[in-house]
């Protein structure tokens, strides 16, 4: 087999790259857990009227067929799922009878989208995403919950794995809604549509937009612009939305809404989230609070983490299950940061020991000396050969592995990052806690 | 939409379920790491002409398409991996410069197979595979720690976990095929195939197809199966070879290897390796030891953990890369046991405490006693409504969260299996270890 090239579009890790990615996963887990979300996995596959019903998304499906699948096969008609969202609609209507309302999921898998690979779009990726979903009804406060769970995940990325911070910027759907409403604007979404470009085209360019396609009046359009311009680290936003003179009941709702979601993120993140009202979500099926998350210092990789509520994730006709959810882009993360080498680990493997060997004869004293350190939770593995021991401490260097022991279980251990070597007793011996497992290190 | 039904052949876990699987998955995970194997994550598709490069299982390959690819459209070949040793090949073909050699990798994913759906046959499955990768060489003690770690790993599922305990089954090839050259067979493969049925069809049966099929006499299949039959628990398997009277410089290898497996096997992990001879592994790749697994109990359900020692993982024409490695198959493991209730979550959330709210005014004082237990990794979720007492332990109790939280920071707290309510500070309450996290629970 000649040397196989990567597939574009397909990232993949390196050992020492996947220790990082696997104390990210680790951490965003562990967080989750905190807050009571349960974790699942749906398979890889959904079938394909489930995947197409989004329009826009159906040009990205996989299909997914049996290579020596009949041609006129039935029940084959499956693709790879492109996001968590629809397999999680799925799995709820599913299993509603064996589930609990509110059920708040955490779900962190790989997904398929078959694009033309460019910087940043990949064609496979992590997500992990949570959700909260209720039983016809479900409470305006997971609105504030959903994103400050993320947020404070977030942020132990920043300071235990030295990820750099994020800042989520926040609008509220009723908010715009209202807003365009009480300006007497009926086709509300068609607004939406164009605020929506507010960052690539600029306040002018939206202006005219709503002026030249939707036939609003300049007055009005220019409300609409001043509205997306609103900016804030505080509740200070609302003030400045009254001072615009416009009033409907969905517009006070919208303002308190977020008003909320403002002031909670301000005791529990304070610095990390912005009202930003000209953030709209495109077209989707968003009807409350509305995220995206910018990671600072990274603009140009667009949102790492977006979401938002939903009235209905799915329904069965005779229930429907809205719910709140905000999803975090793994490979879109870690990609970026781990290719310029701006996250590493300390080491390639686990192993923080490498037991040394004497002669292939005395193995067994190596193995036992390892079964020591091993039954303490020490990771370490015996040198492959009986080598001079230079060549085992080059060894021990390559994989960046910090310690070398020597000798049996009373015997001697060696830093070989300071040459230090001391009697040691592998039935006691503890490592500094720091080189227990490999870490997290950052360029900078 | 309709309520959607379960794809055949694609099991799909509830939450409490998957709590299990994730417990497994954790102590595999700790158990490899603890012997320096570094873990990776390979892409789901490979390349085709990757994937039917082994002839029998072509069949089963699920192939992948862009659902809007132009007809003529190239690159796109690709199928999803069947298993983690096509990737595996192609991954250290791929990086070899940047990993070091012995490469030891453990990679716990799905995988997918085209199969017919029927009891025990999955076509989206995890495993949970390890393997050491030699450069040009790799020294056979490799061959004894391969099945060791996954014995440990199985042991630990057992004595932590309440999974039931296991046999493997070992034997080396080396030894079948010494011995089958020592009594003159040149076609020492064919033999090999028609003992692999011995416990399908039974001894005198794999008699009569080596005389009908291979024209071997009746005396020197006698001998074939009478080494077939051997099998010991410790290393007096040996003399039992030794006393058919055939020798060959391979079968003395082979018995050699062996007897070094089963030696350090019955200190380890004492009553839970079988030298097996009859274990042939089909048609595989394998050039060494060979191991099968079977769960005491559940013996139908076929080799839970399988592998061996092969000559030649990946070639690139300079290099070749010989290893060892062992497969779990753990969808395999744990769909049986998880659908007849032989394990069990404790719980079906994370939630070690449902922390009740008094009035949706007092939200906040509910949402500051969760931050305080949070903080010390209990995990737990706020009540998502201020209804009567009686129904949040409802709550509580319908998920098997086993602790209710009223009042403050300094509040009360109630264990709702015995009704018990005592005073408590939540910056220092802590709940009996057994309960802080979900454990996993046997129905016997």
């Amino acid at each position: 087999m000649a040397r196989p090239k990567a597939l574009s579009g397909f990232p993949e890790f390196l050992p020492a790259q996947r220790i990082v990615e696997q104390a990210v996963i680790d951490l965003l887990r562990e967080t989750f857990e905190l807050h009571g979300f349960a974790g699942i996995e749906t398979r890889a596959v959904e079938p394909m009227d489930a995947l197409t019903r989004k329009g826009e998304i159906t040009k990205e499906v996989y299909v997914v067929r049996r290579l020596h699948a009949a041609p006129d096969e039935v029940g084959d008609d499956v693709g790879l799922h492109f996001d968590l969202t629809v397999p999680l609609a799925r799995y709820v209507l599913e299993n509603s009878g064996q589930l609990n309302f509110p059920f708040r999921r955490y779900q962190i898998q790989k997904v398929w989208r078959g694009e033309r690979p460019q910087e940043g779009r990949y064609r496979e990726f992590a997500q992990a995403d949570i959700d909260i979903i209720g039983e016809h009804g479900l409470a305006e406060h997971h609105d504030v919950e959903a994103p400050l769970v993320m947020l404070e995940a977030l942020e132990k990325l920043h300071l235990r794995l030295g990820l750099p911070p994020v800042l989520m910027h926040v609008n509220n759907r009723k908010l715009s809604e209202g807003f365009y409403r009480g300006l007497g604007i009926e086709d509300t979404a068609a607004v939406l549509q164009r605020v929506d470009k507010f960052d690539k085209i600029g306040p002018a360019a939206v202006h005219e937009l709503l002026m030249d396609e939707l036939g609003l009046s300049d007055q009005v359009a220019a409300k609409c612009v001043e509205l997306a311009t609103i900016q804030a680290p505080d509740d200070s936003f609302a003030a400045r939305v009254h001072d615009l003179g416009v009033r409907s009941e969905m517009l006070d709702e919208g303002i308190d809404s977020l008003v909320r979601v403002i002031n909670a993120a301000r005791t529990q993140v304070p610095g990390r989230m912005l009202a930003d009202l000209k953030i709209a979500r495109g077209l989707d099926y968003y009807t409350g609070t509305v995220y995206e998350t910018e990671l600072v210092g990274h603009e140009p990789l667009g949102s790492i983490s977006s979401g938002g509520r939903y009235d209905s994730l799915a329904s069965d006709g005779k229930r429907s299950y809205p719910g709140v959810g905000i999803s975090l882009g793994l490979t879109r993360l870690l990609v970026p940061l781990l290719g310029r080498g701006a996250l590493a680990a300390s080491r390639s493997v686990p192993s923080c020991v490498l037991v040394a060997v004497d002669a292939e004869e005395t193995r067994p004293v190596a193995m036992s000396v390892a079964a020591a350190l091993r039954a303490r939770g020490i990771a370490c593995e015996v040198a492959p050969r009986a080598d001079r021991y230079g060549k085992q401490i080059r060894y021990a260097d390559r994989r960046g592995i910090p310690f070398v022991w020597f000798g049996g279980v009373q015997g001697e251990v060696k830093d070989i990052r300071s040459g230090e070597q001391v009697g040691a007793d592998a039935s006691g011996w503890q490592p500094p806690a720091e080189d227990l497992r490999p870490g997290v290190v950052t360029a900078s």
